[in-house]
C-alpha cells in the first residue's frame, strides 16, 4: 500500500497508516473515526432548527449553528433578518487570506451606492456588545488540561469552543477557524448580524472578547474558506464580479422537517468527545511516533454526522 | 467614512479605524504598517536565491524560502529536483479544509499510473529525517514572551518561527500557516521533497517533530488557500481534471538576477519586529479596546516586501 498522502489529519482513516512498524512499538491511540463508530445515539445532539441557518451558495449549501446562550440578541436578531429574507440577493464581500470570509450587503460599504443599501426590515440595527458572558456554572463545562496562550481557562462548552476567566467570572467563545462572528463599526453597539464573518485561517484570538461571536459552521466550511482571496484591501473584492452571490439564507424552523438537514452534532460533554480529545492529545502511531502530549482549543473538530442512524 | 468591513487584520492599515473615541483612551498602539514604513534597510534582508523557489501556477507565482540550516539534506535534495525541472509538469494534488496543499507526482499515488511515475533524476529517494536540530546558539533567537500550548519555547530564528526544548538541546521550525513541509510515508526516511505541503489552515502543532520542514511560503500564498477543497479521502482530487498545474518551479538562483524577484524578509531579529510582535501582543486603538496582551508565535506574520526602495 503506497501512502505518498501524508500528512493525515486526525479526523482522517490512520487505520490506513496502522501498519506494524519498528517505531511502532505501543499501541496506535485510536481514530475520531474509530471513536465515533462506538458512540452512543445519546452522545449525539440534533441542534434547535431555530438556532441552524442555511447559506445557499451557487457551490452548495453552508450550515451555520448560532449560539444563542452566548450571544442572546444576536440570535434574536439574526433570526428576523433571516426570516424576512434580508441576506437573500446579497453577497459574499470580502475573502481575506488566513483571516476571515465576510458577507453582507454590498453596497453598505465604502464603495457601495449607499441609496441602495438594503433595509433591515423588522431587525434592530444596534445591539448591545454580548461579547463575553457571565460562567454558568449550570452549563457543562469540558475544560482543556494544556493551557492556552490567550485565556486563563480554555474548553468546551454546549457544542462551542470558549475560554474562561475565574478571575472575572466571565466566558467567551473563542475565534477558532469556522467560529461566525458578526463584523461592526467601530462602535461596540455597531453590529447587528447583517453582516457576518467567518474564521478561515490561523485562530485570530486577539479577536476575542473585541467582536461577538454568532455561531459556528457546522457544515460546508469549504465553501466559505475555498475561495478566491479579495485582492482589495482587507481582501474585499474590488468588482462586484468576484463577489460570490447569496441565494438564500434560510432558518431550519421556517422549513417543514422533511426539508431539514438531518444533522447531528456530538456532545462536548460526552464521554466518546472527551475521548477524541485524550486521542488527539496523545496520538501515536506507525506515521506519528512523537505524540504532542498537548493539544489547542482550536485544534479539535467538534464531529458533526448527516443523515444519523 | 464607513467602516463596515471589520474585523480588521493586524498587517492591515488600521490608521483607518484609529479615530479618536470614548473608548479609545489611550495613544492607539502603532500598526505595522506604521512600523514597517519606519524601519531601516538593514533590518531588511535579501533571501539567498540559491533558497528561493518560484512555482509558478495558472494564476500566479508561488515563492517559498528553504530553511537549509534546519534541513540541509532536505533543502539540497529540493534544490536538485527544481535545477532538473522535475516539478514542471506535475499538479497540486491535494487541499484539505483546514489543514494543508500538498503537491507533487499525481502517478505517485494510490490511484496514479505507477508505470507513469516521473524518475527523481539526481536527486535521492530517501534522507534521513530532519524533524530537530540542536539549538545552536551561535544564531539570533528571538523568543515570545507568552508561551505555548505546544512547546516549552517559542519564537523565531533566521526568519521563520520556531520551538525549543531547552531538556533535549533541540529546535524545530513549527507547522504555522504558510510553512512548507516534506510528504512522506510511514518510514521517518521515506521523505525526500518530491512531495511537498503547504499549511492552509489552524496550525497543525501535532505534526511538530514528526516532518521535516522545508520552509515558508513568502509570497502568493492565495494561490495554495484559495483552492477548491478536494472531496476524496485526505481532500485528494479524485479526478485529473481537479488538480491545479504546476507550470514550473524554478530556483532563483537558476535565473539571471535580472529575472529575479526583488524580495526582501523583515530580519526576525530586529527592532522593527520586536516592536511589530508588542504592538500586535498589545493591540489597542478604537476598534480594539481590549488587547490580547498575549501571542502565539503562529499568530505573527513575518512581513515580506517587494521592489525594496
Amino acid at each position: 500500500m503506497h501512502l505518498r498522502h501524508l500528512p493525515i489529519a486526525l479526523a482522517i482513516v490512520i487505520s490506513l497508516l496502522a501498519l506494524p512498524t519498528a517505531a511502532d512499538t505501543t499501541k496506535p491511540t485510536p481514530t475520531a473515526k474509530e471513536l465515533i463508530a462506538k458512540s452512543k445515539p445519546e452522545e449525539w445532539r440534533t441542534p434547535d432548527p431555530a438556532n441552524l441557518l442555511y447559506m445557499q451558495l451557487p457551490q452548495g449549501r453552508v450550515v451555520i449553528e448560532l449560539a444563542p446562550d452566548f450571544t442572546p440578541l444576536h440570535a434574536a436578531n439574526i433570526r428576523t433578518l433571516v426570516h424576512e429574507h434580508y441576506f437573500d440577493g446579497l453577497a459574499i464581500i470580502r475573502v481575506q487570506d488566513n483571516f476571515v470570509t465576510q458577507w453582507g450587503d454590498p453596497n453598505d460599504d465604502d464603495n457601495g451606492d449607499k441609496s441602495k443599501i438594503k433595509p433591515l426590515g423588522s431587525a434592530k440595527a444596534k445591539l448591545p456588545p454580548e461579547y463575553t458572558r457571565a460562567i454558568d456554572s449550570k452549563l457543562p463545562w469540558t475544560p482543556l488540561p494544556d493551557g492556552d496562550v490567550y485565556a486563563p481557562q480554555v474548553g468546551f462548552t454546549e457544542g462551542f469552543p470558549a475560554a474562561r476567566d475565574p478571575a472575572t467570572g466571565r466566558e467567551w467563545l473563542t475565534h477558532c477557524y469556522g467560529m461566525v462572528g458578526v463584523a461592526r463599526d467601530i462602535a461596540p453597539d455597531s453590529g447587528n448580524g447583517n453582516s457576518l464573518y467567518a474564521v478561515i485561517g490561523q485562530a485570530p484570538r486577539g479577536l476575542d472578547r473585541n467582536l461577538a461571536i454568532a455561531g459556528r459552521v457546522i457544515e460546508g466550511m469549504p465553501y466559505l474558506s475555498g475561495l478566491p482571496r479579495g485582492t482589495g484591501p482587507l481582501g474585499f473584492y474590488t468588482q462586484a464580479a468576484q463577489r460570490l452571490p447569496i441565494i438564500s439564507v434560510t432558518l431550519a424552523s421556517d422549513l417543514p422537517p422533511a426539508e431539514r438537514e438531518k444533522l447531528q452534532v456530538l456532545r462536548t460533554d460526552s464521554s466518546t468527545f472527551a475521548a477524541i480529545i485524550e486521542a488527539k492529545r496523545n496520538r501515536r502511531d506507525a506515521f506519528y511516533t512523537l505524540p504532542a502530549g498537548k493539544i489547542d482549543v482550536c485544534n479539535i473538530d467538534i464531529p458533526v454526522r448527516t443523515n444519523p442512524p
